[in-house]
């Protein structure tokens, strides 16, 4: 059953209680990493906290992968070595941030309850040799789960070095769904809890196409294999499901932990993978903690870094949130693990210490010797002490122990990205006009423009308030709520601007198109209404002249546009559409709203976006390529982190301030303003 | 059980009746659309019929994907909605191709009936949230799919509007095979039929090798996963079995239908994909339907049009046939969905009707909402009427209008293409020599070069009566009977002209090689034994030189050949059997046998035909590049459709007239000559 | 169960027996084939034996397939046809190698017993439909292998034509694994005999990481699917189990085999594939036998040949071998399967030969006409004796038939080439730091870089016995065990030279990393110490400059060393360290040790290997490029096997002596020294 905590609202998220909730120790900017005891003995232990008070680190969590050490068979408990490893850490005065095992449950568990299993989109059951291997619809997973949080809240609730709890791990990663008979039993009571009558699910999606009305509740089913693709609203509830299904285990555990020790600020970790819609998670949690890795095939990762960052603290309302997990130098599950260069751990965290982080953890301590992850790097690697990451591990410590007046401090944005995980899942459905035009894609170059352009943004959730925002970004918002288009419309009405990208506005909250054409969300507000959609053939590209002067090229996609009322600021050249329009700027209300309708590459958004911060006043500061400038302010005052990806140093003036700064080649520094 | 009419027999297709049947109604050349009205109200209906009234639609095809809606629960019916849309069409004098609603079986219907689901090469069973959603060799799906087909001909048979009738949809897509019990099953009944004994198939599949000789009837298990690759003859038998049991299915539903309304015409949409073997299933259809839709990858998309309409008019024994779907603009199933331009939907169903067509219908009427297809084109789009592909959709109506004179006229062509789906299937197994010859690539660039050299083309069976063609190609005759060998050997001693390309003649009836060598088949009457076939790694090519002049490429495959009695035309100048010949001519009887042992482009095989033109005296009339004429001709005189696909304008002489006309670039037209 | 013969052992090859045993005949060289009768009739085998006769065939193998027509039906034996073969073959004086049937059971087997189906990695039964058809670990398989296998034994085992039995066929290919709850059992059963406790499985396999400690021996299984990657150890175990678990299968039939008839030698085929430890199953088997075919891809397969040869004669232990297949020409079942050029099969047969081959074998006699190998070449091409092929297959018969004396003869290697099974399997797990790592393509780089230098090398497992080699070389030694470790130390510090390749030394035998850090097992023997692996991006490379002069290329692996004892021969030019060493040398003991932390290509590793040799005074002989020269030596003399795989001919000096030769373009030849 489908609790009324996570039944489903599709709205902009609420603003959360202030202030939020932080961990109870340690005092300063947190410190420290994943720990992993399980895999050592107690002399290690003891060797573990000298070298950590070496390092700096005053934080570690702990315990998500331990139940099948602390619970080997079923109710038999064995929480001593636990204990030691408190009192060890406890007496090395480092936090706890103990979490639930319940992301890794044991051997015997999946044996015992073989039903419990994941079972995945080609109906195999998996498991078990790995983690994350519980269905989360699994009613005995649920009971079980509950009862080792329990028994952990019970046992370590008053412990003195608990400072927080940390729930499950990583929700949704490496298991987003499953296709059990109880995981779709599930989605019948969800669907049913959203929509009332079976009527209203055949009207929500469309299925009297392709003949599939339903006549019972009992003929809902997730997306199973099928002969050819499953209705795409039915995909897109299934995904929203499943973001719930998973937030219901959640607020579970939450709540249990609450009830036993409701003083202890509560967390889940986020991460990069899109299949938990964070804007409604944000609102569960004490504290919002997110996982970042660099994409090793990505050799500008920090500005994907710097998306994420700034992200967390949109989700957080602009709160101080935690850097759970990122990694001091390669991962291992990617294809190609790149290893960090000198200096690069360094400038990642404090990036996100820059843009919110009042905490900068590392997965994980000691670098595992077996197991799926010995090639990920850890703060004290295989070669030990006498390697230059144990060094820039211990420099960061320290460098870190001197910003206790950084903590709680806030970051202010002249604009917003908008962003809902919905309209992600939606858009990146099969059967779209291409599959070359993504979400992600389209995001990540819009805001790279902003960060080379050193403008330090928010995201926004669609619905939500965005006056205070100079400009406002729509890169990729396929799919527009009603409220969501009449936000916009006001934002814009009341003297805002919005640059909207292309194939956007396209689909209602069920992937339906709007009565009024492609585009009818946003055709008023723009003043242009979309005719066709004119993607491009993987070898082709067409040019874009912007302004009668620079020629700008669109890799996958342009669009067929009428203008209805908006000035033409840039047409085709060639590609399927010469000669017609390809961006454009409607003055509406006492602001403005351009769009945008073919993909650009950040680069050649720049005359764009110039012209928009002309518009909208936003300040761009002049600083140097690859130098990120942003600034946090507090009750103890204000605070640049200044850190230089180039190789070459570069005297700066602090944006908004008359600070003059020198930084070296691969420096990363917090200067107090 | 396989019903005595879909027993094998492998063979020429028999001449049809003549004159084939046509819808009752238009009058004309019909034009219009799928029409799923299931998905709107009744007002729409209304809007609807005005609007088709305006863009001169006279024909809709409906019902196939509206079972649910008129049996929502098993038995209880409403035909009360379906009612009210004969009337409103029938109202405005538009036609109806009704459609039997069986590819679409209601979600009850596979929540009862769960064993009914298609369960695919991975054993998975498939389903529902689709559409092809049911096990063809089901019992009960039979069963369900008469009684509903009964009920939609007792109901509507003797409706004035209903002009003919349309048979599930698209019979082999989604759903080509199953692999339930009652699929196999049926498999070795088929084989049963076919093969009389036991002793017979191990001869005829060469069971003996690697020791899969058959003991029991039970051993016959289609091709599920396996170790190691299937036997390949089970495969094309496999093959073949699924070929008769959907057009057993067709033919129970075609019967039930004609027992209650003789007076209908029947048929079923055809299209491109190559599970079902269109010469045996144009013998069970009154009129020869087929949809084609552009690849968009294919830039000369318009080429592959041309080939599917000649074949289409060919099944149909060169009685005119209709284009049951194509489409306004773009579609949505493939990875990027090109639109049209401006006229290329005029270009592309003129070709169509110049070809043979006396039908241009469209996938759909107005474009979707909600579901699989909502970014597919329709003639109504989501911008409505005051858009591109609504005027053009008018104007092409007002053309096609005016050619009521055209309808019955025929095609005549001086040359035919080989092309037997049986042969395609082994071609394509896996474990051939190279995996870069395919039937399909072989077959469309040797059409291409009769389409660069204005040359009309018949498609034939391999044991089909050729005598009445100037010349005859067989791209990729891989399987030929002994029937199809000795036909051939007829033709060319008879006086005709046969080009034949690569690895042709290579296998009989059952993938089995022939004592003689790889070539057997056609080693006399080519005058040229294979050795051995060598095809060329990825990267590289071959060099021939033909008649000591002109340098061709092979891309993927070379032969050795022995040359026993022909003229040796071209010789690899480098590759693996540098100085060996590769193109040769064999004067045989009164006729000549060609044999071209590589792949060619369409651009290297110009110099090649051009000397088989000369040879056949074909007729290879002068006209511009891109320009493309047919001609139709009947009763009412003669057509000659003119489509301008090049970027300019240009005078042409209509081949084998002296009329002259002026064409625009990327105008279409029909002129009466 | 899992038999005492095959119980888990770890180490070097034991010394076998020696003199090794050999088929009882033919008395020269053996020459011969696999031989299909089932699919011919009588008649044909008649002709089949004249025509061997012609070809010079004196030993063929049959009766892998067989099984279905010996036993038809469960119980009912037919060898009638099979006395007959055995008759006509042994009246025309052709030895016979019988093989037993089991590597395809009978299609009543799987029909009676479907338990006995192989299950793959997604858990779906195989078969049937094919060939290795039955899961290695189930009883009634193995109840009925060894039935069929005595009744073979008691009926041929005393025919004069019997000279060696040959044990199913090409273990491990297509079947390696199975997932069948037997197998899965097996495995238990056979980790509990690896390591006594649970305890010591969770230690072993590191299962405190990600919370899998197994709480009872059922908590252990295969690799199933799972939500993230599988434990690696595990996986690890899982390969050599089934190694293990094949090899109890040979063994079991062996024993049958011996039981009956001590005095006939027995064999099984090993191939290319990597899935069995040949350095275990060689001491299993009388006489060691492969099968090699040439990557289609690859023109430079004759190195994969040599290399493949002389690492069958190194398993061998130095004895002669058999080469049970290889192909008269192309084979079928790679995407492009490249026929071969005049000369080529002779070349590939002499090359075996030279290496160590006193017997050269093809697959198959006849070509079949049908199944799924009827386009692999065999010695009676479909073109019957008119071919190119069948004149080769004479004239190499001829040739051998005049080397009798060759027989038994030597090949005497200076450096050897470590291998290990297990090393390969654990490397080529995922989650490695990159992909593009392999253990197959660094071996294979520097056994090129062996032959383009005209060095003979043998392979040895990196615990043998080194030290009559002047230099070792360990171009992929991920997995050292602690002896292997000790092995290498000993053999430098004793005077050897030893090169060691990038990503060696990192883990033990159960894939965990040693205290100290990545390279701990190689660190003081290398004086060098690995701080991180840092592999490219796909798009990158690497200079280094070697000596300072060369330039040399890593395409996908850098690492980041930390000299604490040797010499830096070469530094990165750029890359991730750049500046930083690359190549180096220590001077360990008697004897030294280089480090090459980068994949380089055959080319670039030609100034190091040429150091190399100057180092340990390996004997790189002047030749020219493309010629192959290698000899054998034995009681009845020296002799030459020279291969030019050149378009030129070449006078030669035969290395370490004055004899001079001519060898003209791609001629092959056996010269007595």
């Amino acid at each position: 059953m489908i609790t009324s905590t996570s039944s489903f609202r599709e709205s902009a998220p609420e603003p959360r209680r202030a202030p939020a909730l932080w961990p109870l120790s340690p005092s300063g900017i947190a410190y420290g990493c994943d720990y992993n005891p399980d895999q050592w003995d107690a002399a290690t232990w003891r060797e573990d906290v000298r070298l950590m008070a070496q390092a700096g680190v005053n934080l570690v969590s702990f315990g998500m992968f331990s139940w099948a050490n602390i619970e080997p068979r079923r109710g038999e408990y064995h929480f001593e070595w636990l204990d030691e490893v408190f009192d060890v850490l406890h007496d090395a005065g480092i936090a706890i941030d103990l979490a639930t095992p319940t992301a890794a449950p044991p051997a015997w568990f999946l044996r015992e309850f073989p039903e419990a299993r994941v079972v995945d989109r080609t109906l195999t059951p998996l498991g078990p040799n790995s983690r994350g291997s519980a269905c989360p619809a699994s009613p005995v997973f649920r009971e079980h789960a509950l009862r080792i949080t329990r028994a952990l809240a019970e046992r370590y609730g008053q412990h003195p070095a608990l400072a927080m709890w940390h729930v499950h791990n990583e929700y949704g990663l490496p298991v987003s769904e499953s296709f059990t008979p109880e995981a779709q039993q599930a989605f019948r009571d969800w669907t049913r809890v959203r929509y009332g009558s079976l009527d209203a699910v055949n009207t929500a999606w469309g299925m009297a196409f392709w003949g599939q009305t339903l006549g019972d509740w009992e003929d809902i089913t997730g997306p199973v294999p099928s002969p050819s693709i499953v209705n795409p609203s039915l995909q897109l509830d299934w995904r929203r499901f499943n973001s719930d299904l998973l937030l219901s285990n959640y607020v579970a555990e939450r709540d249990a932990l609450r009830e036993v020790t409701p003083h202890i600020p509560i967390t889940t970790n986020f991460h990069s993978c899109p299949w938990v819609d964070q804007w409604r998670w944000a609102q569960e949690v004490d504290v919002v903690a997110t996982d970042h890795y660099l994409r090793a095939s990505d050799a500008r990762g920090h500005v994907d870094l710097a998306q994420t960052a700034d992200l967390t603290r949109s989700v957080a309302q602009g709160h101080p949130w935690m850097l759970m997990e990122h990694s001091t130098s390669g991962v291992n599950w990617q294809p190609r693990n790149i290893a960090k260069n000198a200096g690069e751990m360094a400038r990642n965290s404090l990036s996100h210490l820059g843009r919110g982080a009042d905490a900068i953890m590392f997965f994980q301590w000691r670098a595992s010797v077996k197991g799926a992850e010995k090639f990920h790097s850890a703060m004290l690697p295989h070669g030990g002490t006498d390697t230059r990451i144990w060094r820039e591990v211990c420099d960061l410590g320290e460098q870190l122990s001197r910003l206790d007046d950084l903590r709680g401090s806030r970051v202010q944005a002249q604009v917003a990205v908008l962003l809902d995980w919905n309209s992600q899942w939606a858009q990146d459905l099969e059967w779209r006009p291409s599959i070359d035009l993504t979400h992600g894609e389209q995001t990540a170059r819009w805001y790279d423009r902003l960060w080379r352009d050193h403008i330090t943004a928010d995201f926004a959730h669609p619905e939500a308030d965005l006056s205070s925002y100079r400009a406002v970004f729509a890169p990729a918002s396929y799919l527009l709520t009603d409220v969501a288009a009449a936000n916009l419309r006001n934002y814009v009405a009341g003297g805002g601007t919005l640059v909207v990208g292309p194939f956007s506005g396209v689909v209602d909250e069920n992937d339906g198109v709007r009565a009024g054409g492609w585009n009818a969300a946003l055709a008023e507000v723009l003043g242009v209404r979309v005719q066709e959609y004119c993607p491009l053939r993987g070898e082709d590209s067409a040019r874009l002249q912007y302004r009668g002067g620079e020629t700008l090229v669109a890799d996958v996609w342009t669009e067929d546009l009428m203008v209805t009322d908006a000035e033409v600021l840039a047409h085709y050249v060639d590609g399927p559409r010469p000669g017609q329009p390809a961006i454009t700027r409607h003055g509406f209300g006492a602001g403005s709203a351009w769009y945008v309708a073919s993909d650009l590459s950040a680069e050649d958004l720049a005359p764009v976006f110039t012209d928009v911060y002309d518009t909208a006043d936003v300040f761009s500061p002049e600083l140097p390529d690859g130098v990120e400038v942003i600034v946090r302010a507090g009750d103890a005052g204000a605070f640049a982190t200044v850190i230089n990806h180039s190789d070459h140093g570069h005297q700066i003036t602090v944006p908004g301030t008359d600070v003059l700064m020198q930084i070296a080649a691969g420096e990363a520094l917090v200067q107090r303003l």
